[in-house]
């Protein structure tokens, strides 16, 4: 057992404090990972709020890291003490079901186990990456390539994976025509991701005001859905269109921009239910979907295409002490577009 | 123009009373045809009361028609005096359009023209099937096989197509789990060609009352909707459920049991919005689709397929003057399965 530095929710009302956590001892098909470089997602946000339901305190969250392999199992192939490398929204699976046995890990059957606030094969919560050190089953550690700079490449793990799963299964790519609703972490993802996956990228956003991004991003386009004549312009457009906000839009509105036999796909997920008349799917054939993560081999393929297509997100690098700041800056959209926390901060 | 005997909606809140209307002479590309049968469909009734909007009066409705050629234009090649033929909900499209091409003239971009209630090319609406003869243009008149029991196979032209098409589209076949929502004039479509197409079939119905019914038709199973337990004995269960249903369902609940990445594909349309939470799709990847009737193509080739499966709709005769009885039945699902009107009774 080790013991590490961490930043740790304390209850559901509470700042977040420095404290220590431990790691289990490394076990035969286990990895330990220093982590350099934590990402901020939303979902820690609701996650230690409670408000994606009650869990066990402290927690420390935190499901996008990069980071250095210190330690490996006696039967670890994968990696090899010094490898960089990374951990996503799982850290294990029953590895058995058909979904793992077909590398959709994500939608195990009997349940993935998150990498935070999930309990773990020994019965423990597990504890995330606003941490200094984290042990995983080799199985769910990704190879980060080295072509990647290190400070930036942390969301790639939720944020990358979250928008390059749904844009590869419904077949984003040169003569497609894609729309990206929100342009925050997850959506300046999807457009980066969906442009160098030759698609035409659409953005739409709340209003006009980061219109000079989506298109230094590669998108044609960027439209103010404050503007009611957005969608009067942009009907029946698109084959598909990534929806990354997590409020309750109005659905029949935006399904209304999709060509005949189009898909709208929910990455975000609002927590009240949305307001979606049968008739506007029928008509012209639509489907409205979602879409959780990917699965690890997909996420590899994610992070190999990154690499190939110069893909980053775009960051703030933080101390870990500026956490509880970078919280309140993400709940009022003032991130462009994602914060990094610097884990050598926890020292 | 010829005259022919009716039954026709003077307004939204008379019943139907037998009138005369008048049909276009034929034009070179047309076909007569006499009415030998005409099926009665939800939507004939949604319509004449004006539910799905204010329409013209008088209104003759039905878009399930089988009968046989008596004249033909002089650039007719697709359609001979006295061949036996149908026509469905559509009786002209743009022709043009990416959709039209694509043979889905369903979908046709500019719309395309209703049997009933539509505008038709020369700014007249359009009149339906509860008459002695139609006028349409040949590329919207089907050939019905001989094989198939003429004063059963109306139906086909809606209820049959509307099934199949989704059914065909998204893939049911050997190896495949179907459920059908709702067991009435669609949904016992759905059951007969779905397991013709090879799927195994089971019918979710509001009771049991219908089980024997279910499994003469070739469903596996039927299972009561009523019956909380259903919806967790089932869970995960199906590829692909075909929701025949025109009321507001708690649709959560039968997302639920969908397997990761089926398809719930809604032909029935309830006037009011469906609550769909994102969280009820994205843990699976779900999707909630929508599909309207078929392209004509493929409503031959659905024609051509239940001739040689021999598959039939179950219906009840009757004669043009039961036809507002007919309607009160209708609505109180007081049919096995849908009512045909015998065209001969309007002489």
């Amino acid at each position: 057992m080790r013991t590490v530095n961490a930043y740790a929710a304390p209850s559901a009302t509470e700042p977040l404090v420095k404290t220590t956590i431990t790691r289990r001892d490394v076990g035969p098909d286990d990895v330990m990972i220093d982590i350099a470089y934590a990402g901020i997602c939303h979902s820690d946000i609701h996650t230690v709020r409670g408000e994606w339901g009650p869990i066990e305190y402290p927690q420390v969250v935190g499901h996008e890291i990069v980071g250095h392999v210190t330690e490996v199992g006696a039967n670890v192939t994968k990696h090899q003490v010094g490898d960089r490398v990374g951990v996503g929204c799982m850290v294990n699976s029953c590895g058995e079901c058909e979904q793992c046995l077909a590398g959709q890990e994500q939608y195990c059957l009997k349940g993935n186990i998150g990498t935070y606030a999930s309990v773990d094969v020994d019965g423990s919560t597990t504890q995330g990456g606003y941490s200094q050190a984290v042990v995983v089953d080799q199985d769910f550690v990704l190879r980060v390539p080295e072509s990647l700079d290190i400070e930036k490449v942390a969301p790639l793990l939720c944020a990358g994976i979250t928008t390059y799963s749904p844009l590869h299964h419904w077949k984003a790519g040169p003569g497609t025509k894609v729309a990206v609703i929100g342009m925050g972490g997850l959506g300046h993802m999807a457009v980066k991701i969906a442009v160098a996956l030759g698609a035409e990228v659409t953005v739409l956003s709340q209003t006009t005001s980061k219109e000079a991004d989506s298109l230094r991003y590669g998108a044609k386009a960027h439209y103010a859905t404050k503007d009611a004549d957005t969608f009067e312009k942009l009907a029946n457009s698109f084959e598909l269109i990534i929806n990354t906000v997590s409020a309750k839009l109005d659905m029949q509105a935006y399904l209304g921009l999709l060509k005949v036999d189009g898909t709208l796909v929910n990455v975000g997920a609002p927590p009240e239910p949305l307001d979606v008349p049968a008739f506007a799917l029928i008509p012209r054939r639509l489907s409205w979907a979602g879409s959780a993560i990917g699965g690890i081999a997909e996420t590899q393929e994610m992070l190999d295409f990154c690499a190939e297509h110069d893909i980053l997100p775009e960051t703030e690098l933080i101390s870990a002490d500026q956490v509880n700041e970078a919280y309140e800056r993400v709940l009022s959209s003032d991130v462009r577009y994602r914060f990094v926390i610097d884990a050598a901060t926890l020292a």
